[in-house]
């Protein structure tokens, strides 16, 4: 195993210890149990985002922690769900007097200690709602998941909906806005190669030098199916046409184009797949309006792309482009 | 050969071309010959700033064309200088009439054909002057470079002297603060894994699952030495002392640490090196007051990281701040 890190034990707290230096200005970590906030959390008056999952995503979730975005950041050992306590505190230290909305990723260790840690929470007087994003194509029932994973469209979610929260909406239009985003964003993954995590030590699964696996979840969990190495192009179709249809996204609809590397796969290669997407869904009619291209929700070294598309209306479109200050997005500040 | 790719001959034109849809609102491809200018260029009354080198370096240049950086970027095929010609028709495009600033990274490829661009244009009476970087204290000559190579440091410059530039500056000044910047900034680089250059279709060089190579450059070069693996903290050791000691870098003074993913290495891991550098700096006395962290110069899939630490001096911190707006780097708009 060839990796940056001192031992799987210590890589997580390491590496947000790092984070946190390197953005001072705008986060501040939290230990035992390990949680980021904003450096200016809690924001009175305003509802506060908490986030979380595994580590190995990153900047999911830790670097999308910042004013626009999320209040707080769980992250749990790599590929690992983050304890209740973990949301609990987040929750508390976060909360500014107007709600906390929980943004879930559809995973079955994520989603029971979300809600176990908003149970807290409420029994402590904090209102707390949570949406579960759910918006992987791929399969229906996964390993660690019932029903649809959530993938790319949480990123979306987060800068969304972090933009209405700064906004001053309240905790019900956050959350109903959080959920319309969901209902809105489709997503599907491919893997070229497999990637390893700390603890394991060797590959999550095997794929052959001649292969790929489509519809591959965060974790390495199976797709939908594996078949011979194709072009970009092909891939490109392989991913979008799913998405498209699921939907479905149709001529004349405005969507937000979010071509993702799963962390292994290089700029270069990106840009080829988010070039065929954008061709093929202007000559659908379907009109690309906004985009979001690079590394943002990872699954560690792993080598291969996901496509997500969120259909925008007016007022998610200007959530979009409202100011984020975040380590991993910024704009508008 | 595992890669999102079409083709070896077409990944360069394709990967551009998904750029310029990406950040059409940013920035404008020009093919035949290739290069990349502003989408405003040219900016009148302004100096212009042209950089290039091979592809496979993402988001180097491509990626730093826009306000406040680079008017224009030339990228070559995958590892290969850009041919004169494109530097050329680059820095006639992007000539707003106060002159154009070649940064050029020191690889003897990139030397040779800026120079020739640098005379075909002085022929037409435009005023070029060049800013060769060469900040790698690694090794003294190498594969393609007399010299010290041009690496990180490469990045700082073209965005201080693009905001330089955007502030007025005249070409004599950008120029001699491109100098500065350069004389400066140091940096060192290792890695894990090697990378595969498309046209080549295979690693380019051998490491051993147990060992890395320390003082790597940015296509693969040999570096100073080949060793078993070690822990993130070591690695960080190893390369942070002879970057402190070359300029040397003293207590007292401020400076900026740029982290640098290869490709491969996630941020997870680079955030434990950032931690590791930014501790043994302060503990110096050298006193971090402003970061970089992500893969801003990249060698494809390679796994590893450098380091390039900058002196700062007043000016150089404003201009690091002042607003960018490229499809990598954006802030402060």
């Amino acid at each position: 195993m060839k990796k940056l890190i001192n031992s799987p034990e210590n890589v997580v707290l390491e590496s947000i210890t790092g984070l946190g230096a390197a953005f001072s200005e705008l986060i501040k970590i939290h230990t035992n149990p390990n949680y980021i906030t904003r450096a200016d959390a809690p924001v009175e008056n305003k509802v506060a985002l908490v986030s979380g999952g595994g580590s190995g995503h990153e900047p999911m979730h830790g670097g999308f922690v910042g004013r626009g975005m999320l209040d707080a950041a769980c992250p749990g050992a790599v590929f690992t769900s983050p304890t209740p306590d973990q949301m609990f505190e987040a929750t508390k230290a976060v909360n500014g007097g107007k709600g906390v909305l929980h943004i879930v990723k559809n995973y079955t260790g994520d989603v029971l200690n979300f809600e176990m840690a908003a149970d807290l929470a409420r029994a402590e007087g904090i209102e707390v709602e949570a949406v579960v994003i759910d918006d992987d194509v791929a399969v229906k029932d996964s390993l660690w998941t019932a029903g649809r994973r959530g993938v790319g469209t949480t990123v979306l979610a987060e800068k969304i909906c972090g933009a209405a929260a700064e906004a001053g909406h309240s905790l019900k239009e956050v959350a109903a806005l959080c959920q319309n985003v969901n209902k809105n964003g489709r997503s599907m993954g491919m893997a070229l190669t497999s990637c390893i995590v700390p603890h394991a030590g060797k590959p999550t699964f095997d794929l052959p030098e001649d292969e790929m696996e489509i519809g591959i979840g965060i974790h390495g969990e199976p797709g939908r199916t594996r078949t011979k190495l194709k072009s970009a192009d092909e891939i490109t179709e392989v991913l979008l046409q799913p998405i498209v249809e699921d939907l479905p996204y149709k001529s004349g609809d405005e969507v937000l184009l979010f071509v993702n590397s799963m962390g292994g796969t290089p700029l270069l290669e990106l840009f080829v797949v988010y070039g065929k997407a954008h061709e093929i869904l202007t000559r659908q009619g379907i009109k690309v309006t906004r985009s979001l291209v690079g590394p943002y929700i990872t699954s560690l070294e792993m080598a291969g792309a996901s496509i997500t598309l969120l259909k925008l209306d007016d007022e998610m479109t200007k959530l979009w482009d409202a100011p984020v200050l975040t380590p991993a997005l910024r704009w508008g500040v």
